[in-house]
C-alpha cells in the first residue's frame, strides 16, 4: 500500500532538513521554566516511522527532549483504551479558540473542557487515567518503553519540580474543575501525576515508533489492538482541530496532518495507513508551536503530497 | 485514480439512504426567518459528483433549497481567486470556540473575525468580494450557474428579505467591525449582497457539482484553474476546522471530511482528489447542522473508508 | 438647612480654582472626533447652583461645551418623568465593570444593558424617550432651557455629524440590542437622536442650574414636580455607582458625590438637599473623566465635607 | 449631632420589625455548605449602635449568627490600618460587574481582583494582612472582640472544614492570582486564614458595636485611631459602590447606604458621622443578600430619610 519506499524518507528527511536549515535557531525556547529555557535553540531532529517499525531520521533526531504536551496524546489514547468512551461525558472534541491556558471558556461551559488537548481537559484525562489504573505517569512511562522499544525512556525531575514550582495556573484550573465535580482524584495527586506526564523526556525516534498506532488504526507495536479502528481515527480528527493550541487552524492550512505539539519545542504528526512523524526545534512562535519544527512539516506535505486535503 | 467506479456511487447513496432513513425529520429546521421555518423537515436528498462531472443521487437531490452558509465556501474561493492572500490580513483561520454570531471574541481580537466561516469572517469575505468585483452578489451567482451548468440556480427574494428583516445581529457585526476599519463598503450595501448570497437557492446536484474544485485542487468544471492546488488545500483545511460552527470538532471525528453546512439544512464535504458531497435535510441538531446529513455523511466515510482519518 | 452661606460658594469655588491651577491642561481632550480634538486643553470652569436657584462660578463657567454623556442624566430623568418605572424592565442598575462600549456583558445578558449610564442603556432611554415623546432630543433641549433658564442653549450640528460618521459602534450596539428585542424605534432614527442629544452645549451654570432637580428630591426650576423624591433618591444613587465610566468606585472614593461626567471634560455632582455642581476642563484620564474636573469635585468634598461618605 | 435621640432608634427599630414580618422567612438559606444550609430561616436580628456605644436592637439581634462575607470589611480595616496604601496597588475600587465568583474579570486584568469585597480580592486582603501580622485570622478575631467587647465571639470549626472542603472555587481563584505574582504566602495556608475569618460567628449587636469606627470617622471604641478620616471615607465608598456582590447597584438604590452582605444572611451598613447598622436573616435573593435584611434596612431610610442620597 505504501507509495514511498523506506529508502525514500532517508532521502525526504535529509532534503527536508536542508529546506529548513535556515530557520533552525528562529523563534524563544519555552521560558516559563528554567530547565526548559536553558536548551540549545540549534537543536533540530526529524524521525519517520514506518507502519512495519521502521524509523528513519536526521539531525538530533536520537536526543532526548522534554515531550511536555506531546504526552496528551499518549494519555488519551490510554484513557479511552482503559476506559473507553465515557471520558468524553467530561471532556469535549471542540477547538477552544483561545489561548491553551484560558480559564474564561471553562466557567462558560461549566468545568467541562473544550478538547483533551488544552491543559484543562488534560488535566481531567489524567484523572480519568489515575481512576483507571491507580499509577497514570507509571502507566504512561511504560507504555511508551513499550511502543518505543525503548526502556530508557524517562522522567526529567527536575523538570517535574519545576514545573510544580510554576504550577499555579494549572493548581486554578484543577481546582476550578473540582469546583464543578469534573476531578475525582486529590487535587495535589492530579498535578503530581500531570507534571511528571509533562517531563518525560524521549527522541523524536522514540516519538514517531511510539505513534505508529495512530497510524496502524490503533494496532500496537506488538500487533494487539489498543484502539479500535474509530478510535485511533477519532484521535487523529482531535489532532487536527485541537493538537496546536490556538494554532490548529493555521497548522491544517499549512501542514494538513494530524498533529500534537508541545513547548519543548516538540511536535508529532500522523499519515493515516502510512507513517507517523517527530520533529524537534526548541524555538517556538507566538503559539507555542516549533518554528523550524512546523515548517519541516510543511515541507513534508509539500514534497511527498501526502496532507490530508 | 479512483477506486470506486462511477457506478458504486449509485449503490451506495441508496445505501447511505436506507441507513438514514430514521433519522430522517429528526432535530428542528431553523426558524430564526418564517421562510425556513415552512420547509418540509421530511426532505431528504444527497448526491455525489466525481471529477470528471458525473453526478449520482438519492431521494430529493435535485429539489433547490436554501443554501445558507454553503455560500459562504464559495464567497472565500472567489474572494481568494480574484484578489489572492492580503484576504487572510483581515480573517483569521483559526476555529471560534463559541457560538457561530457571538461578537465576544470579535472585540476581544480587535474586529478580525476569527474565520471566513463564521458571520462576521463571512461579511469580510463579501465586502472584499465586492470591492473587488463592485457587485458580490451576482458574481457569486454566476460562478455557480456555471459551475453547476444550471442556469436556473437564483435568490429567493423571501428569504433575503425576511433575513434583512431579522438581520439586526449581523447588522450590529458590521457596524462592529467597521468600527475597527474592517470593512470597506457602506454597512447596508454589504449586508444587502450577504442577504443575497445567504438566499441562493440550489440543489443537491447543483452544489455537488459547484463544489468540485475543491476535489480537483483548484480546477473549475471548464478545466481552466480557478485556485491554485496550495490554494484549494487551505479552503478545505478550513472547511474542516471551522466549516460546521461549533461542532467542527464532532464532525471531524465523526465524519473526517472537510465540509460547510447551512441552516437551511445542507451540507457540502469534499473527498480531496476524488469526489464532492451535498446532502440536505431540514432538521438540524443543537449546533444547527442537519441531522440527517450529518449522518449519511458519517455512513459514506464508514461504508468507503475515505475520511482523510 | 443649608449649613454654608450663598457668599461663601464664591469664595470655596476660588480656593478650589487656585487648588487645581496645576493640574489644569493635563490629560489628553477625547480625540475620537475631530470636532472634540480641537478644544483648548487649558480650559477650566465651575459653577454651584443652590437650591433657590442661586449660581456662582469661577474660571470658565459660562463658556459653552459639549455636555456628551451628561446629557445621559437628563434623558433619564424625563424617560422615568414620562414613563415611569417599566423603563427599569429594559436596562438595568448596576455598574457594568467593564470599558464603556463593551459588547461582552450586553451579550451576556440578552440585550439588557447592565444600567441607563453606559452607551448600551443611554441608548434604550433615548428609544424609550423617543416612544413617549416622539421627539426624544428636542423634548430634551427644551427641558435644559427652561431647567436652565437659557433659551440659547443648543445642538451642534457639526458634533453631531462627526459622531454619526465615528458611530459605528454606536451602531453596533443599537442593532444588537435590537436582534434582542430591546429597540422600539428604526435603529437610523434612534442614532440620530442619539447624536443630536451627545451634541448640545452648555455652560457650567447652564449644567448647575439645570440639575437642581436632582438636588431638590425632584423638584424643577419651577417648583412643579418632575420625580418623586423617591426616584430622585434612585437617579443619584445610579450616578453614584454607574456615572463615571469604568472609574465608579475611584471616583465614590475620592469624592463620595453621586456625579456623571462627559467625554468633553464636564462633570455634574450633586449634594442631595443642598446644590448642584458642574466643572469642566478638557483634558481626561485615561477612564474618559476630566482631571481637574474630578480634582476640583475632590477639593470641593475635602475642603466642606460634604461627601456623603 | 444627633438628630435621632437614643431612645427613637428602640422604637424605630420595632416598627421596621413590624414592617418586614411578612418578608421573614422569604428567600433561601445558602445551601453550598451544609453548616449554613441547617439554619433556621425565620430568624430576623437588627442592632442599631451609635457614635457613643449605646446599642439597640429587636428580634434575634443578640444570636451569634455566621458572618462570612461580612469580616471582609473588618479585614479591609486591619490591612489598612497596619500596612497603608500599598494595598491598592494589589486590589482596585472598582465595581465588578460580574457574579462575585467570576474568574473571567481577574483574568482579563492580569490577577488584580476589581474590589476587596470579591472573593478574588479579600484573599488579597487576607494575604496581606498575615504577611503584616502573621496570623490573620487571630488578629481579626481580637479586633471583633475588642471593638464588639464580647470576649466570646470566636470561630465555628464546623463551618471552616466545611468551607474548606467546598473550597475548591476559592483554591482556584487564589491559585490564579498567584499565578500573576500576587499571592506572598503559601495557598493552602491562605485559604486556612480566608476560611477561619469567613467561620467567624457574631450577633447584630456584636456587629454593630465592631462596625462603628466606620461611622466614627476611623476612630475605634477606645477613642484611639484605626484608620484615618479619609481611609473610613473611603471604606464606606468601597461599599457603597461594591458591598452586596451584583447587586450594589441595586442596594444603594434602595437603600442608599455603605452596606455589606454575607451569606449568612448578615447585613452590616453606617451612616457616617450617626450609627452602624446590622440586620440578619438567612434567607437570601438570587444575588446572594438577605431579603428581610435589605428590606429592613429600606425601611430604616425611607423612615428616617437618612439615606446618603
Amino acid at each position: 500500500m505504501a507509495h514511498v519506499a523506506p529508502m525514500d524518507y532517508q532521502h525526504l528527511l535529509e532534503q527536508i532538513a536542508a529546506d529548513v536549515a535556515p530557520l533552525i535557531g528562529s523563534g524563544t525556547p519555552a521560558e516559563y521554566i528554567p530547565a526548559l529555557a536553558g536548551v540549545d535553540p540549534r537543536r533540530f531532529g526529524m524521525a519517520i516511522a514506518d507502519l512495519d517499525g521502521n524509523v528513519f531520521g536526521t539531525g538530533d533526531w536520537r536526543v532526548p527532549f522534554s515531550t511536555q504536551s506531546i504526552t496528551k496524546v499518549f494519555a488519551l489514547a490510554l484513557a479511552l483504551a482503559e476506559g473507553g468512551d465515557t471520558l468524553w461525558e467530561r471532556v469535549g472534541r471542540e477547538p477552544s479558540g483561545n489561548p491553551f491556558n484560558s480559564l474564561v471558556q471553562l466557567e462558560y461551559e461549566n468545568g467541562i473542557p473544550r478538547n483533551p488537548f488544552i491543559n484543562a481537559g488534560a488535566l481531567v484525562v489524567t484523572d480519568r487515567l489515575q481512576t483507571l489504573t491507580g499509577d497514570a505517569s507509571s502507566e504512561l512511562l511504560d507504555f511508551l518503553r513499550q511502543e518505543s522499544g525503548n526502556p530508557d525512556i524517562g522522567f526529567d525531575a527536575e523538570v517535574a519540580a519545576s514545573e510544580q514550582e510554576h504550577g499555579d495556573r494549572n493548581a486554578a484550573v484543577a481546582h476550578f474543575m473540582a469546583s464543578y465535580g469534573n476531578i475525582d482524584n486529590p487535587v495535589p495527586m492530579l498535578l503530581d501525576h500531570y507534571f511528571w506526564q509533562c517531563s518525560i523526556e524521549m527522541s523524536c525516534a522514540d516519538l514517531a515508533l511510539a505513534g505508529r498506532f495512530l497510524a496502524r488504526h490503533g494496532l500496537r507495536a506488538d500487533g494487539s489492538r489498543l484502539l479500535t479502528r474509530s478510535e485511533a481515527k477519532q484521535i487523529n480528527a482531535v489532532m487536527m482541530t485541537c493538537g496546536t493550541y490556538d494554532a490548529a487552524g493555521e497548522f491544517a492550512y499549512r501542514v494538513g496532518l494530524p498533529g500534537k505539539s508541545g513547548v519543548g519545542g516538540g511536535i508529532i504528526a500522523v499519515v493515516p495507513g502510512r507513517c507517523t512523524l517527530a520533529v524537534w526545534s526548541p524555538g517556538l512562535d507566538a503559539q507555542g508551536n516549533s518554528v523550524a519544527g512546523a515548517a519541516a512539516l510543511d515541507r513534508f506535505t509539500t514534497r511527498t503530497g501526502l496532507s490530508v486535503f
